[in-house]
Formats: structure tokens, C-alpha cells, sequence
């Protein structure tokens, strides 16, 4: 048995939670929180973080369920020291600092850190890895969505006379099939995507000022094709409370003048939290056997072979799934 | 850089040649061959089999580019007794014999075999893993096509009457559909499939007779849909001789009695033997690393990490990829 403790309860602990329980060959230890236990309702013990280190010898691999933002920045090196760890840090441009830092720690002190792991970054870095290699001669485009994108509803709901907002990016569906003729269009961010908000305005808000600030706003959705549609707080719960996500990355590439390849992966999620949190808990297995194996320090997902996700042994996965 | 060479030089062969001429990592040394070297033209020495141990020591991966009814099960463990290896075997039902086999000679030598990648199996077998390890309670689905299918063509082509065909697997696409719907049905082959044939008859063949033991061959047709359109060897040669493939692997699987999550890998290859080869050349990469730290034994695409396969550092990967 893997036995596996969870930092932080959330959305994506719960995940874990949930994924650990479809898992025959693992063990949930307890969770720790920083919130009051006896808040949390959970099927194992549900402790304050600060006891975490009284579990050091009893759990295999640390599953970091905090936020990239904040979270994860400061609970990673504290876990690595401790434990053998799994996360899914996903601010895509902190990730070399992160790893710089999580595999000094992790060495340090004679753990394994698998860091970044859930489906993007996690599964679609893979992809994007198998198609350049595989073609060198090509493009990857990488598509997001249908899903709600938090960072958007949040700067939506920073505007002044804005009580709460949901953004959902949308994948460009001529942009996709541009991209799939394999002639190697440039499309940017903004091209390869459109923007829909759905958002529920103070009683006073001045609703068309609010759409100018947001078609308006600069990184976010300046650029891109953006429509703003006025709701109430009772829509927004009853329509837009599930968090659905998914995706698409595309290579495309030729091998000779007149051969072209296509190699397509996608993802759709019913719950973005749910499946991200499958995808580590498979990740937990394979760090949990690496580190038995001896290894340290830390690790992305284009580190670990995939038979180490797997519960099967080496010679089944040979006859079943190879 | 990399030094490669070829063993056996069809379609195969030819396209590893070319793949090897798209990564500035590599150089292919020589090509060897059963056929009198002076009939190949290549940009590379080419010389007879018997002289391949001549070049112990100045090549890193050997590409097997045999086929894998006789020339494998053959040439694979020779090879692998003189050089690390990388193969296409693809006889699905005897890849764990032939792993034991070479994993046992591979060894006893000291040197690193990676069998049977390309992308059925390879690429495909790897999302399979990858599939069933995130998504456990869940069901898979493999489709194949719209691809000539070999066997298929060999099969029509033993038929008494029949002077030429080509053979067509074709998913179908209420499979696909129903597959995608995530209600998890069950489909055989047969279901996942029709069949299109392109017969071109001898003068005074039997047609009626000829497409009666088409529908009805065990193990081949019976039980597809299959189609049978007879045509002349000149529409043949003009509509029929490329090699197009491709293909679909699709998890479908739910997380909590609410969320079902959907996972698809597709393929559309206007070469078959030029993709594969694609495949077959950046593994050979990873054979050529893992081999110069050190590891011995067989190996399939489970077993490699995806970093292995790309020319980018680890630092750049992280960066770039991640």
C-alpha cells in the first residue's frame, strides 16, 4: 500500500480525496489544514498542519493541494524537507525557480519532489514534449477550454460595481481548424481564443462601463474576442457553478515534401479539480515507487516513465497495453 | 552527436534516413543490407549485413528496420548482442517473448534494446497507459485509420482470381461517437470498424465469387462491414499507392457520480512508414542517453521518460514545455 497524506483541503484536496478512494493500491493517512479540523468533514483524521511533521515516517508521498500563488511557494520547501511530495504549481513562468528550489531542498534532505503535475501543466507538457520530438519539423498550438478561467473572473470582479464573475475561454473553432490544415499558421493567444463573461453587476453598477473596462482591459482580454452578458446572482448559481475545463494540443509537421502529420490530444472535463487531482494522484504512485527505488530531489512530468503511473506490473502492462 | 545506423532499408528504413536528416543531434553512419548494396542509393555507405560488426564501437543506437513476421525475431537479438537497439517489432501477441528474448541478450552484452515503438505500438500504447493510470474507473478504446492495413491486403491478394488489393480500415464513426458519449459502451473491432477493399481481378476472375470470400474470410472480414469495389491496375497504382494511416485512443471515465472526464489521443498520418520512422528516430535519442548512463536491458516506450526524447536540456524543457 502507498500511503498518502494531503496539505490543504480544498477544491482540489477533495480531488485527491476522491481519487485516492478509486485506487486500490493506496492509502489515505489523514489530511492537514489550516483551518479548523472540526470544520472538515473528511473520511480520515483531519489534523492542523503544524502536526505534519509527527507523520514523517508514516506517509510515503505528500499530495500539495494549496494555490500556486501563494501556497505552494512557501508550503512546497517546507513539505520537501519532510516528506516526499507531489503538486501541480502551475504559474507556467515560476516554475524553473520553483524547481531550482524544490530540488536543492528535496536533496537536502534525501526526498523526492515531483513538481507541476495535473493536465496543464502536467499532461499537455508531455504532449507538447512527444510532438516536438517526434516532428521536429512542425507547430504545436495549444488550446484551452471550454472552461472558467479563475484569474479572469477574478479581475472581472475587481471592477468597480461588479459583485461577482465567471470567465469561460473558449477555443477559437476556426483558429482550431486553421491549425489542424497542418500549414503551419501563426495564431497568437488571442486569436486562438475567445472570451465569455457572465457577470452579475452591483444594483448601481454602471453596466456599460463595466463592459468597456473589461473588453478594454490590457493582457487579459484587450485583443481578444470578448462577450459580456449581465446575470443575476441566482443565474450565476444555478448556471455557473460546475467547473468544467479541457483542451487541445495540436502538433502538426511533415517528414518529407509531400508528408504531413497530424497529432492531436484533448481533453474534456466535467470538473477541472477532479481530474486535475486524478492526474497527481497517478503521479503520487510513481514518485512513492521512484523514491523507494532511491531516488531525490525534484522532478517533472517528463521525467517519470509512464509505467510508474501504473498499477500494473511491467510484464502485464506488456501484455495488455503495448 | 549521435551515431545511428540502419539495418534494413524499405519503407522503414528509408524513412529513419530521412528523420535522422531533421535532428541536428544525429548522424546516420551507414546502412546495412541483405540486398546487393550497389542496388541502394543513399546518402550514406552502404554495405552488405556481414560487415555490420565492423562497426561496434562507432555506432551508438542500431534502427532495426526489418519487418516483424521473420526479419526480427531474428535480426533483433544478433543486433542486440553487437549494439543498443531500437525496434518496431509490432506482433502485438508475441511482444513478451520477444521483450524476454532480447532483454536476456541485450544484457548478458551490456547493452540498452528499446522495442517495439512507432505508434501502434508506441505512441498509442503509452496514451493507453496513460488513460487507464488517470482515469481507473474508466474504459478505453483504441480505432484504427482510415489506414491500408497489410495483413488485410496480403489476405484478399492469396484469393484465387486476384491479381492486386488494397485494403482500407475505416473507423467507424457511430462507434466513435458512441464511444465518445462516455457512457462507457462495450464495441468489438468489428463495431469500431468497416472495411474497404480495392480488388483488381485477373482477367478471367470470378468477381462474385472473389467478394463472397471476401466478406465471409474468418478472422479478416467476417463479421465487418465490409465493402468490395473492383478496379484496374492502373487505378490502383494512381489512386491507391500511398500509405496513409492514423487512429484514435479514447479513455473515457468519471471521477465522482457527477463528472465524467474525457481523455483522446488522435493520429492522421499521410505516411505511415515516414511517421513511424519519425517515432522510431527520436526514441533512438533516448536509447543512445540512456545507454550512456549506463542502462542494459530491453525496454519499451512505457519505460522512458519523455525528456529522453528531446534534444532540449532538462533546463530548457522546463522552460519552454512545462
Amino acid at each position: 500500500m502507498i500511503k498518502l497524506g494531503i496539505v490543504g483541503y480544498g477544491n482540489l484536496g477533495r480531488g485527491v480525496e476522491l481519487a485516492i478512494s478509486q485506487n486500490a493500491d493506496m492509502q489515505l493517512v489523514a489530511v492537514f489544514t489550516r483551518r479548523n479540523p472540526a470544520s472538515i468533514k473528511s473520511g480520515v483524521p483531519v489534523l492542523p498542519i503544524e502536526r505534519v511533521s509527527e507523520f514523517r515516517n508514516k506517509i510515503d508521498v505528500m499530495v500539495l493541494c494549496g494555490g500556486s500563488a501563494s501556497d505552494l511557494p512557501q508550503q512546497g520547501p517546507e513539505m520537501a524537507a519532510m516528506f516526499n511530495t507531489v503538486d501541480s504549481f502551475d504559474t507556467h513562468a515560476k516554475i524553473p525557480e520553483y524547481y531550482e528550489k524544490m530540488n536543492r531542498i528535496a536533496n537536502e534532505n534525501g526526498h523526492l519532489s515531483l513538481i507541476s503535475v495535473g493536465w496543464d501543466p502536467g499532461l499537455f507538457s508531455m504532449i507538447r514534449a512527444l510532438g516536438e520530438s517526434v516532428l521536429p519539423q512542425g507547430v504545436s498550438y495549444t488550446f484551452w477550454g471550454k472552461g472558467v478561467s479563475q484569474g479572469h473572473s477574478d479581475a472581472i470582479r475587481r471592477i468597480k460595481g461588479v459583485k461577482d464573475a465567471r470567465q469561460y475561454t473558449i477555443p477559437n473553432e476556426s483558429a482550431v481548424i486553421q491549425a489542424r490544415t497542418g500549414e503551419q499558421p501563426k495564431l497568437n493567444d488571442a486569436q486562438k481564443h475567445t472570451r465569455e463573461c457572465y457577470v452579475v453587476a452591483e444594483a448601481d453598477g454602471d453596466r456599460q462601463e463595466i463592459e468597456r473596462q473589461i473588453v478594454t482591459m490590457p493582457n487579459y482580454f484587450a485583443g481578444y474576442q470578448t462577450s459580456v452578458h449581465f446575470i443575476s446572482a441566482d443565474e450565476l448559481a444555478r448556471h455557473h457553478s460546475k467547473m468544467p475545463h479541457g483542451g487541445l494540443v495540436l502538433r502538426t509537421g511533415t517528414t518529407s515534401s509531400e508528408n504531413t502529420h497530424k497529432m492531436e490530444f484533448g481533453l474534456k472535463l466535467d470538473s477541472n479539480p477532479e481530474f486535475t487531482s486524478s492526474v497527481v494522484v497517478a503521479f503520487a504512485r510513481a514518485v512513492a515507487r521512484l523514491a523507494r527505488e532511491g531516488q531525490t530531489g525534484a522532478r517533472t512530468a517528463l521525467d517519470i516513465p509512464l509505467a510508474y503511473l501504473s498499477p500494473k506490473s511491467a510484464a502485464e502492462l506488456r501484455k495488455t497495453l503495448i
